[in-house]
């Protein structure tokens, strides 16, 4: 049970040094009733005989999607609400807590513990959103204000050059991705959708060996590629045209110089860095401009499985994608998702669990696209080479950039 | 010099009293940094040679609507903004509070005198609004919270009848409306909009002798009203089937039973209580059901100048609209706005201010309707006979009623 | 009776002439088919017992408004149809021509006789609407075809020069305006917004002698005043820039050159003729630019009664506004609709007639101006002093202009 | 270049019997135009030195989405086109069928066949849609319409019984899909999505002997499957609540009977015929309620590949999808495009061609998904088992249905 303590704590420990700022009160406060809310609601009301609920309202107010309970609460209207106060978050967290480790302690059930596991797995997905969010919110504001110094004090600002981008190749034939299903009391888990494992055809293909930089992402700008359609699909001129991008989020140009707004506030576009906030769009425009491709996720995961999970993830503290320090750093992992050309489907012989916890993936399986390898935002222990993200193509919020892939 | 302390300490108290709380933290920042940013940009920028700006970025991100200044932060955004932090927001409050008390104590010119009394009174405007978007966050919120019992802790709930409703009429003629210009070295104050003092013909008429009540209002409800086309504005019918209105706003039902929300959160809805929260076309709808009509804004002047300015405003405390007490209760001053059939025009001869603070009043003058009388809401200091409110006919969320008339 | 027949012949002719092109089919059934059923709606089926409507489904298809007659057809959706054919839209027509005639030689009671001529009114309206309809449809097509020369060929495109000038003045004190009601048996119509007649106070005013014109309109926009926010109410300078207006509807700048679509082509820009095509926001931001005011309709009313209704109207055949001939041309009547400043609003004691009839006019008095003075689209018999066109103030495409106004 | 000229006079006959209706003239004006505009734009204007355009206005109007060709005219103010006239539109064909015949009778190189190719290729895909926009324009009409009786006057009306759905299997393995490139000088053709040809892995499968029927449908229908969210996508949960599908689109209940709207006007629904006009998700959700899923394209491909390309297409003369005779009619090829699994993608390889005509298939391989089969409105010869259809999930006005899959 180390997995689950240490995972929930923490959480617990990174909410208790928010706590003293509040500055995202609001942001903090979605997230953190609606993780507490999962397990209440797939944990403590189905499984625990007296369990006594916090707040019957929280059921609906803190439900983002689950349409097997209840009624969610608009998204539209979200905005406005001021309450429950963040003090009243916290204390239903503790209720919660307290809750759950009396269930833990009485000795879980397989079942029961496969539930606490995709409690703590959401609850890490949501770590990384709240840095999003909170990077959007601040991002978006005219004053630029800067991510509290309470997490992070070293910037990394001392100029670098990127290795030479080199190609990591790969011969035809069949393989095998994904995840076979988890043998019971196995401490492995991964999510539906990684699964089942299966055979794929692949063609002979070439990865870049590392991620796209500012630098070569600039030269694109450079050579007008925000304002040429014939390197667009045709719903990427679209929104790139409706909503007037002229560069990745968060790039502001004064002069001749780029700026780029990060947690740390904004400074200096560091060309060694990897391209980041970009859409699905941007980065296929970007790949065709330089005569490749994205690659799909299955090239992407048997190039990745042959590298160890590791780079620069949250725990580095960086919170910002970092240059590949050598010619043999790959940045398979941590940095930035990498958006790939495949459409976020089931694999063969997939199928979603019953009920409600059903809602959880494969509803989604239609008009996103698959981004794999994690990034400077992702903890370590919730990563894989088979881990399958997603997001609609147009979407920039994230830590997103890209790795060229070729035919050969 | 008197008025002006008071009226900034008044507001002083204010905040401070919300300071204890901040759990609407983000509407409160809103409208106190922008009545803050009135005086900086009105008085201190252009008339104290040596100020310094709290901050140049204010300059922008609190202008609400105010062209000649720069560029307004766009409203759909506003949402996002979640610094700066209320804290600074006080430490601009001080900054700005120090320099207009040095200006004060150097004695003012009428020019300024005139700049500093509009300030104050643009900060009771939003004194009243602050509350009204409280109530409106709360009431949006499905916690339904209550609104904080630092500021008031006796809600009237004994059940009481309302006084039969009488008739107030008045003689057809000639008559005069609105404000002279107001003699120089004179404490008076009056809204640019409501001058010059000029001669109206009158027809025969008759306002009724109070508000219409909740009681009445419900039988507009049972007997259908916000189904029956016919007694609808066109635009008003495509509003309330759009916006699927069936009651005023804040009302909801239990069963057989109604509830409202208030301040002091939901309670049991009182008959005898002015209605409150509706829009311009449920006000029409309602007296065109009744077979009256809404009143002018003349008329509602002529009949209202006999009464001194007092009633249920904001210094009762009760942040609701009350029933009438008596027969000779003529509630035309608090409890409620009242929605008059009047579009807000310029009076003959009128002309707005030059310069940004021209932006107050005039340009607003289309496709909104005036509103007379105060509400529950509205300092006392802040009202006149005279005053014109203006909203649009489809807002709901000020304390907003209606007075019967009828053409004799 | 002969007022009723020619007026329908009118029609007839009008539609005949029409049914040699087709090629504006769909506006044509559009409006031909809706003021045929008019009469089926209002006059044939609730008034003679054995009549046998052409086709059921046409009730609602053709109902543009009236709630009060089962559920108008979504007008968002007309574009879709492409049937009835124009030829089952004239077999219509022929029934109920036929229907008509018979039951007009039976004789006709006053309340039928009153149904009957408000729809030859009506119908007169859409004849109107016929013409800016086409003119929008033809100005839209970047073909910019010309309306048929069956119509005329004849196009007045000498240059001339305006008339200066001059202002007419009234003095201060109570008038009358509107209409009394009409006596049964009298010949006489008027719409049931133009009456009662009744008092008003009028302060003394001058109004311009002759419309704005091109040439003057063109000096606004040479001096920025598209622009200027300083000109524009809120409301307006959001439309403006929302839409990207920089001239009136159906201008076109090529190099230094003006031009104008008219129902003749695009052709040069005449100077002397009156501005056309503008919104009321345009007409208010050009009268506060020249620091004048838009006229009060019954200052309008006023001033007009003097002269006579005379002037460029339908029968002119120009179909297009035209310069004033003399100083003493007060183009009170034709050439274009005046903006006024008035909101549509009831004169007191008005009161619509019962039932569907009396969806005509009183359930649009909200968020719409007064239009005054017709156009020369207009027939001269459907037009009067008290005549109130009323449409909201950011629609363009009716003949539209402007006179100037101030107070004295 | 028999091919070339039996498909344009193909199309010519076509248009000759349209011509004596005329009801539909502006969607066939459209078509028409659109289709005659690739001819001028791709090979005319760039091919033949001396031609002359017919109208230069058109070059513009009739571009429906060639970024590449001056700015297309924008989609969402078609509807305002009343010009060119359809005998206009007539004669721009008439000039261009002429330069065309010139061209062919001096001779064509291969790039110049190529692309007339194309350009029929590409009329044929028109005239399919010309024939789903007639039924979407009639079918939405409330008159409800029937197509005219020139076309086809016996439809297929006596009720049959649906053979038994049986399951074709497929083995495990590595398989080839896709077109090779055409060899030069060879009179084949594909489009380039198509191809190239190559390797994919499949898992074993079986698809279902036919489509799924209307009967079929309604059991889902009654049992509730426009009600329950965990059938659907989320996308497609979302969609159908807004749009409020109860049914495929031109179903209509009356009591207990279903009716459908066909072309020769609304009939009883027909159990044993296939089911049609429905999106991707009520494809996707009836398939998940039947625990089944849809076939991947290279699923269906593979399984089609065994059977001959006939059945129920456009030569029938049906213009409504037909019920299987036997349970060995596999319904392949014609009756109702069906839904895959599959998003719209490249191949491995695929290259667009250069310049405009490169837009044809590549810029849109994004949120779209392919069908495969044709449909009742499909030319013969324009199929093949290698054809790639692909529209966005939400849309249903053309032929679609769905054949059932499932992994074994």
């Amino acid at each position: 049970m180390r997995t689950i303590a240490s995972g929930r704590h923490g959480r617990a420990d990174h909410a208790r040094r928010e706590s003293a700022q509040m500055a995202f009160g609001r942001t903090h406060v979605g997230h953190g009733a609606h993780t507490t809310w999962f397990f209440e609601t797939f944990v403590l009301r189905p499984h625990v005989s007296n369990y006594r609920p916090f707040d019957e309202a929280f059921e609906a107010l803190f439900n983002s999607y689950y349409e097997t309970i209840g009624s969610p609460y608009p998204r539209s209207e979200r905005g406005l609400l001021s309450r429950p106060a963040v003090a009243d978050v916290y204390s239903y967290r503790s209720h919660v807590d307290a809750a759950m480790l009396d269930l833990i302690q009485e000795g879980l059930n397989p079942d029961l513990n496969a539930r606490i596991r995709l409690g703590i797995e959401h609850e890490q997905q949501h770590q990384e959103l709240l840095l999003t969010d909170i990077k959007h919110i601040l991002g978006s504001n005219p004053l630029r204000p800067t991510y509290s110094a309470a997490y992070r004090n070293d910037s990394p600002v001392k100029e670098v050059i990127a290795p030479t981008q080199g190609w990591l190749s790969c011969p035809e034939g069949v393989r095998q991705i994904g995840q076979s299903r988890i043998e019971s009391g196995n401490d492995d888990f991964h999510f539906d959708n990684e699964g089942p494992r299966h055979r794929i055809y692949l063609h002979e293909f070439a990865l870049a060996s590392r991620l796209v930089t500012n630098g070569e992402f600039r030269e694109f700008i450079e050579d007008d590629g925000y304002s040429r359609h014939e390197l667009w699909l045709a719903d990427g001129w679209t929104e790139a045209k409706q909503r007037q991008w002229q560069s990745p989020l968060y790039w502001q140009r004064t002069g001749e110089r780029w700026l780029q707004y990060t947690l740390d506030g904004v400074r200096a576009l560091q060309d060694a860095e990897p391209v980041c906030h970009i859409s699905y769009y941007e980065a296929d425009a970007y790949a065709r401009w330089r005569q490749c491709r994205l690659p799909t996720e299955a090239e992407w995961e048997i190039a990745a499985s042959n590298y160890e999970v590791d780079g620069n993830l949250v725990e580095s503290g960086a919170l910002h994608p970092l240059p590949a320090k050598t010619a043999s750093t790959t940045q398979f992992f941590g940095d930035v998702w990498e958006w790939t050309a495949s459409d976020y489907a089931p694999y063969p012989g997939y199928r979603p669990a019953a009920g409600a916890l059903g809602e959880y993936n494969g509803k989604f399986m239609c008009n996103q696209r698959v981004l794999r390898g994690g990034s400077c935002a992702t903890p370590r222990a919730h990563l894989r080479a088979t881990y399958r993200n997603f997001f609609p193509p147009s979407v920039r919020w994230q830590f997103s950039g890209l790795r060229l892939a070729r035919s050969v």
